[in-house]
């Protein structure tokens, strides 16, 4: 595997701050960006020994610029600068010099003048025994492209000149390039990784704003990367991106992201085709386990001693039984159907605490976990307890890996604990793992209360969890890359109080189904909205069957604003019965080519989460993003009434 | 004046909070934003109701897409569509719908089809008494310009049908909109303003994010507005913006924004000539009164009994003398030269709490304050104390007219209040106001105090604000409106925790001038940055006598590293001994086509301000952003010593 590295511009704080996370998250080495020397109290010397100190090296010092087609009088202030700026590599110990390709308005367009010159400072720079790697940038004045750049080193032929590749000014620019493979790779002297979303904007603005980690954006950087590899570079796989949101986030968090995302490309590397496409993860690693559902939500209570008996009820209104309780913890498992909910009073804040994910292979799923960084959590091993692998996603929700049911069946059913909840859930009979066999659920000692009746509730269909704004870009890989999944279905919509982005990811099966959010821009002083909102969405057969219980129970509903069923009448032409029955439900609609989607809410419980019932019908495959500026408006005159009577 | 209006889809919160905040704001009219309403719990009649009881009419309701040049099946249903939101207009009592060129990928490009289309429409419309205003969407499938929609409504030839003119649809197209004021006036049935940014990007992702209140981007407002007047249109000027940071912010105050940039646009359309361009605020208005300077500074001293000994050594140690002391207020007078800071103990936290400006017609100056909205603050008016006019800036900073030197040189100087502080302070003798008239120093008692040694400093330079981050367009529309300054330098920057803007503005003869910073995203919880930094820069013109100065005192200066100096050196060839005087001042350095720039810092000071001595040698004219990251780092390195050894 290349050698890892990040440049300082990556990261947050200090130039200290910078380097310390990147040693901490295992880089190799690191490119020094000049501004961050330059604002440093410390002497280059002091710097060349702290690096050295974490473990790291320094593989580039940069940019050097505005130095090739300068006209006579600048290019000797060149060749000054770049002596100064030797000198200070000399101190600091750093072998390789970038030097992009200029924007200065008076750059001569002559490329033999530019060789020259190039061949001059190289020269410079091999006094030193420092070499110099040129990058095209995708808005230089007169280079702009890898041809170019590569046309350049090799009219001005110099053992220490050679290219610097940045995976970004290569592809914002063009999808051309395989001659890459055939440059000779020690020609290569240095190569730049960064992705970014597929944007229709100022090249430079994009470069410099919104340019992200490999996997986490729309460039294809697997195929960049095994092109440049096959060419025989050798060097470094070295991260380049400037993000504003990681310009100001946590540089320990960033850097284990940015580590996370050269781990997941060189497994895509490793395990995509030369021709084909390059998901992230890889293939063969997917193959060691599958993710098949989730086992369960752990449902925090928080402190607040309302919300439990809340939950409770609203969880038994549902048809819900309280099946079991844990040995050890202030745990209640809920269940119906393969619907399991855990109710956790020994955690402070109600939220989505916990998840746990039905795989085929815990261990591998952990081992890949564990691959890709995913910080570990303490197990819950007691005495008779499950041992049960976990981890921590970016925002600290606690995800877990369990295998319920016998893989692929090969184990037959033996003996359950629990008794069949009655005609509609017999899931939950053949699907429990056998005792003593990852059999989490032996954690719980039985109930023996009577089964609710059922409502047609069958199983968790997704979880929506809001992320930190911190951390939503590496949720999204995080999700992708640790547990395997797949982008599917992205939205941006109005909330009452500012715009909210979405990400549905899912497995290939669409048995695991998690939609992340993140506001547009952090939130401020004035949002009277919930901090970081999730929720549970629960899969009804028979959603009014499921909303007749729950009124039946006094449950109450989220009112979903007559305005609503105006604008539905208006846009769409549905059958009178079901028109009716949307209505009277007090339910949303959305359709997609495969069918339709019936959703309810419950207000929020707690402060921060709610759960949604859905009936997906004939196929539909979306989360019905198009309603949640309503929904959202809608709570929001929930929690108005609440807390102030009208 | 025509009347105003405001799109509900400005405003941040529910559709009761933006109405709320639209009718304090003074508006007269609003545009319903169709979601706006979907998502709310009233009826269309209740809506109605609370919109007439807060004193507005709803001028336009919107949008309906994709109506023109629909294939058959779907106009039927697009038919069916307007008649549900006819029957909806009907119960809101809205007699203007917007219909926006089509988007549709199905659109059918024919003109006489979407005439005939948008004739039917009309017809439709007229039955319910509503007219249809028809927009070129600057991204509409078939129709995107002006002209080519005026040729659709000339075609389809119906009195309930006319046009609707957006200026962010029109401007981010074309400059070429002249013919708007041939057209018959009365066949503009809307009129939208929204300014925007200069930016080169997919235009529909600049209009969702990015627009701006009118005068607050690089958009031709004012010409448009006048052109469209010209055309004998009567109807509202009414703004449509959709902005990322005013989806966020307190509506209420964004709605005062708002207006003030339609009165501002208001006064540009009045008073420039209809050639010429369209400065903010208009010629007549601002030859009411002149800003000449900045009569003094007040900084709060906030409740850390550190901070007050601190400012009064510093001040002492700059050569201020602590020449009087306020007859009721706990606030000290410091002076030299024309330089004035309040020491205010009264005020709890230490910030620059106050600035005062010299103006020619303190009386005129808040008349045009008041005139565009800005928050009147409660007199400082005692017994025998000077009547100062004050206002609110955005961030609340409290901003006095005054006249301490008579108008003009008309009125001889009559006795002096306070000796004459050396020969290189003769500026103060002259330029104080008699007593009795507009005499704010008559506030203070003289304290007797012995002068200081003056040690060069003449005058404030400027004042740099950070700006809270929901109110930077604010702020920097009104100080050039509401003080008639205009934009000077702008600058975006890499701060140790992330990217900063920066804007300065200043009078047209350099003698007030302010600068305003605030970060590219709003900071997070990673961020262990001053908040909302401020700071106050005096102009010396002996660098080298002020530094000696404050190192006599032992005052200590912010340390601004070698690595500063080194690429100082290696970027510019600076005369030896003014290369050794800033190594040794330890200063920072710039330099334009004018003259150079000497900086020197203080740490910061109670938590969020600090000084800076600037020189400027042989007419500089910038403010030094370009030192900004670097000290900015060292401020960071100064407190971290502060507080935490290493």
């Amino acid at each position: 595997m290349a050698r890892t590295g990040i440049a300082t511009v990556c990261l947050s704080g200090t130039l200290e701050d910078r380097l310390d996370a990147a040693a901490a998250a295992g880089f190799d080495t690191v490119e020094i960006f000049e501004a961050d020397l330059i604002a440093s109290p410390r002497s280059p010397e002091q710097i060349r020994d702290h690096i050295a100190g974490l473990g790291l090296t320094i593989s580039l010092y940069q940019p050097f610029r505005d130095a090739e087609g300068a006209p006579p009088q600048r290019f000797a202030a060149t060749l000054r600068r770049l002596r100064a700026k030797l000198e200070l590599m000399d101190r600091l110990g750093a072998g390789t010099l970038l030097i992009c390709s200029s924007v200065a308005p008076d750059t001569i367009v002559d490329n033999d003048l530019a060789a020259d010159q190039l061949r001059e400072l190289a020269e410079l720079a091999a006094g030193h025994g420092i070499r110099i790697a040129y990058e095209a940038l995708a808005w230089g004045r007169h280079i702009s492209t890898w041809e170019h750049s590569w046309d350049l080193v090799r009219r001005a032929d110099h053992p220490a000149l050679g290219l610097c590749l940045d995976s970004f000014h290569v592809l914002s620019r063009t999808d051309r390039f395989a001659g890459i493979a055939d440059l000779p790779g020690d020609r290569i002297f240095f190569v730049q990784l960064a992705d970014a979303p597929r944007l229709d904007m100022d090249v430079l603005q994009w470069s410099r704003h919104h340019r992200l980690f490999p996997l986490q954006g729309g460039l294809d950087l697997a195929g960049f990367t095994r092109t440049v590899l096959a060419s025989g570079y050798a060097g470094p796989l070295s991260l380049e991106v400037f993000n504003d949101v990681f310009r100001q986030a946590d540089p320990h968090r960033t850097a284990v992201d940015a580590r996370r995302s050269l781990i997941a490309l060189q497994d895509a590397v490793d395990t995509t085709q030369p021709a084909g496409s390059a998901p992230a993860g890889g293939a063969a690693r997917k193959a060691e386990s599958r993710l098949t559902g989730i086992a369960f939500a752990e449902l925090g209570v928080g402190d607040d001693t309302d919300t439990g008996p809340q939950l409770e009820t609203l969880l038994t209104a549902l048809g819900f039984t309280h099946t079991g309780q844990h040995r050890s913890k202030p745990v209640q498992l809920w269940e119906q159907n393969t619907a399991r909910i855990l109710l956790n009073s020994g955690v402070h804040e109600s939220a989505i605490h916990a998840f746990a994910l039905e795989s085929t292979d815990p261990e591998a799923a952990a081992r890949r976990a564990a691959h890709l960084l995913a910080a570990p959590l303490p197990r819950r091993r007691r005495q008779s307890e499950a041992d049960l692998t976990a981890i921590a996603a970016p925002d600290g929700t606690e995800i877990f890996f369990c295998r319920t049911a016998p893989p692929d069946d090969s184990v037959p059913a033996a003996e359950t604990r629990t008794k069949p909840l009655g005609d509609s859930a017999p899931a939950l009979e053949t699907r429990t793992a056998p005792l003593g066999q990852h059999g989490w659920l032996d954690d719980f000692l039985p109930t023996g209360e009577t089964p609710a009746p059922p409502t047609g509730v069958t199983a968790i269909d997704h979880l929506s969890l809001a992320q930190p704004f911190d951390r939503y870009d590496e949720a999204a890989l995080f999700y992708r890359t640790v547990l395997g999944l797949i982008g599917d279905e992205a939205s941006e919509f109005a909330a009452p109080f500012g715009l909210i982005r979405t990400l549905a990811i899912r497995d290939p099966e669409r048995r695991v189904r998690i939609t992340l959010s993140v506001p547009v821009l952090r939130r401020g002083d004035w949002a009277p909205a919930v901090r970081h909102p999730q929720h549970l969405t629960l899969a009804t057969d028979d959603l009014p069957r499921t909303a007749s219980a729950l009124r039946s129970a006094g449950v109450p509903l989220l009112a979903i604003p007559g305005n609503y069923y105006d604008d539905l009448d208006a846009r769409l032409t549905l059958d009178p019965p079901l028109r009716t029955r949307i209505r009277d439900l007090g339910a949303m609609y959305d359709e997609d080519a495969h069918g339709h989607y019936l959703q309810l809410f419950t207000p929020v419980i707690g402060g921060r989460i709610f759960l949604e019932i859905v009936q997906r019908v004939g196929g539909y495959r979306g989360y019905g993003f198009v309603n949640d500026p309503v929904r959202m408006a809608a709570h929001r005159e929930q929690r108005l009434h609440a807390h102030s009577p009208r």
